[in-house]
């Protein structure tokens, strides 16, 4: 039995339902979605590719699947896994509903209530609310422009060794902090950890979304650098081909993803055998490619935009990350700034974002904000920025 | 952190594979596999569906929705429900990833370690792999040719009183015993629970599916005859429209969907929104209506056909329920005969079926074997069941 009392601090249902619900509201210019906008979605691709499919596949389409996935979306991700440098030795992959369910899964697999995970702080809200939902206790450990302190980690790991399960990393193009960790702080961080027998969690969900190819050596995975660790490397189709088809992945050593796959087959037995048809066809027909290379200059182009109307608007005191990629800016404030007041205060003039105690592991700090550009339509950007610096000013 | 032994002794995560595998060998005569034959989906709907969405919805589908569910999918579910007796008072609805993430949500929701859950002898795989998973202790209840073995609750109740929390139950059409319960059953139980404190699950996957008109009336939810206990009615589009889909639903008291929407969050964020845009263009359009017409006489063909073959074929001391609807056979052996003998013999000759004890709570009895007839085509129904009552008579 869950203690919701410990959930939903960090999950508040109603809450984001309201957030989603101002998102939808066209006169609400929303800063809040960490979602790709709807009209970027490729629908003439989607539209191809169903009316592509023979009658033999739309049948298996709507049929169970094995627990483990799609074995044709199997393989067309373990060639896509390969092209950016990962090895399959020793390893499994398999489909779930969302790198959501992906996270659930290693926690179910590896938490027992009380065992400590180290995360990022910031940390992705959905990462939180799965590891709560097991009565993981959480060890924030603080980010800054080049990635983890990894001083801390190395402490954290001194004074709790026996306690500590899992580490859980986003290094690049953070949710929610828009950073992306140096290669440097990467290799620090890998050297710590060797010798350690913790489940790394690295979830990659932005890493295709860079803005200038020069800086692609920079998403190197950490499984790719060090594949003699335990790391579990969890993705998805959400920001590459649209969330709505709830499809992620998780990929790490074959014990461990094993062990997944007979919690997943007791959690929804599988993953949507329709969309994961899709996504098979959308890799073999070679459709992400050309996709993501109309996407990143869009995204890039509404990054800029937002930075501009950060450096116009902001008052004195307020600092922000810049992003390289991906579809977040955080905003630190001084300490005495609320976030939830400057919310209620740009909400009333119609522009929203996600207050930054969402993103702490503990549920406590709460002078940040995180800014998503991903979903705001370019000309709504600077506009929206102005209502939200009105809103800080009042409160400084 | 799951107990793997005591998941992997009902999920057979392996076995499960195998079995798979040898449904889609075309020349394996399957009655392993609880699903609809892959030419029975209704493609030419979803063609049309699909083709016939405007470009806003098509984008919607791509999207992430909220965890409750798409929402004209909500409202139309709710119509549904509605027109088959069941009162919205006090209730609450949300989609979930299949029907199996319904039961896996009310186990996370309600089971602490050690609780007692009081199902069904036999009862469904994917209810027992999702209570063990949060390690509760089952007490399965044997069913007869009218329901459960009301004394046996009432008895049971008497006796763990307070380690009780859930009853698990499919009172119609039963997987995998095939018999639905009769009126007299449901009101004795429903009398017997009526001023208890537990959780009912009432499992509905197949109530559309009688074979004769007549016996509608049968089919009634015990939600709709005691609207005032506890029960949460899961449903599921598994059937009725096509498992790939991975939709099902969870109605019941709002206290308990609550929390169950709250772990959903944190479990997969919400369902896959593109299948739901299907389900409710397909509940909307009609479409359901026509396609469960045209279904019916081809189940209860397969059916007729299966239960002339077992008389034709078994030998005496095999017994097995006749069904009036769903998808199942349940055949009963003398207790020395072990159904994974009779499997393994069976298919040697290229027959398959699901041995009993992967539905006995317990993981023990299995002088048994569930046959589907739902997946088999009509022409092999016969040659199938004479291998497998050849594969018996060896054992006896």
């Amino acid at each position: 039995m869950v203690d919701f009392s410990l959930m939903a601090k960090n999950m508040r249902s109603s809450e984001i339902r309201r957030l989603m619900k101002l998102a939808a509201d066209p006169s609400t210019i929303s800063f809040s979605g960490g979602m790709p906008a709807n009209e970027l979605f490729p629908i003439d691709v989607v539209d191809e590719l169903y009316n592509g499919l023979d009658l033999k596949t739309k049948r298996i389409a709507m049929q169970y699947g094995p627990t483990p996935g799609y074995p044709p979306l199997l393989e067309a991700l373990k060639n896509y896994l390969v092209s950016r440098g990962i090895s399959m030795e020793g390893q499994e992959l398999i489909i779930t509903t969302g790198a959501q369910q992906a996270l659930n899964l290693l926690a179910k697999v590896f938490i027992d209530p009380k065992d400590m995970i180290i995360t990022e702080y910031p940390s992705f809200i959905g990462g939180i609310a799965a590891f709560k939902s097991y009565d993981a206790d959480l060890l924030p450990i603080a980010l800054d422009n080049d990635g983890i302190d990894t001083d801390a980690v190395a402490s954290a790991i001194t004074t709790h060794a026996d306690r500590i399960k899992m580490f859980y990393l986003n290094p690049v193009y953070h949710n929610p902090a828009g950073i992306i960790y140096s290669n440097d702080r990467k290799n620090r961080l890998l050297q710590i950890l060797a010798d350690k027998p913790y489940c790394i969690i690295e979830d990659d969900p932005y890493s295709e979304l860079w803005f200038d190819e020069a800086d692609k050596p920079k998403t190197t995975p950490l499984k790719v650098m060090a594949p003699d660790l335990p790391i579990c490397y969890v993705g998805t189709f959400a920001k590459i081909f649209g969330p709505g088809l709830r499809l992620g992945w998780l990929f790490g050593p074959k014990d461990i993803i094993d062990k997944c796959e007979l919690a997943k087959q007791s959690m929804d037995a599988c993953t949507t055998t329709f969309t994961q048809v899709l996504a098979s066809e959308y890799l073999n027909k070679g459709k992400l490619a050309p996709y993501l290379t109309w996407l990143r200059p869009i995204y890039k182009r509404r990054a800029a935009l937002m930075l501009d109307a950060l450096k116009a608007t902001m008052p004195q005191g307020i600092t922000w990350t810049v992003p390289q990629g991906g579809f977040y800016v955080w905003v630190t404030m001084p300490e005495h700034v609320n976030a939830t007041d400057v919310l209620n205060n740009a909400l009333a003039q119609g522009a929203a974002f996600v207050i930054g105690s969402a993103f702490d592991p503990l549920g406590v700090k709460n002078n940040s904000m995180r800014l998503a550009f991903s979903y705001t339509p370019e000309d709504q950007i600077a506009k929206g920025i102005g209502i939200i610096a009105d809103a800080v000013k009042t409160l400084l």
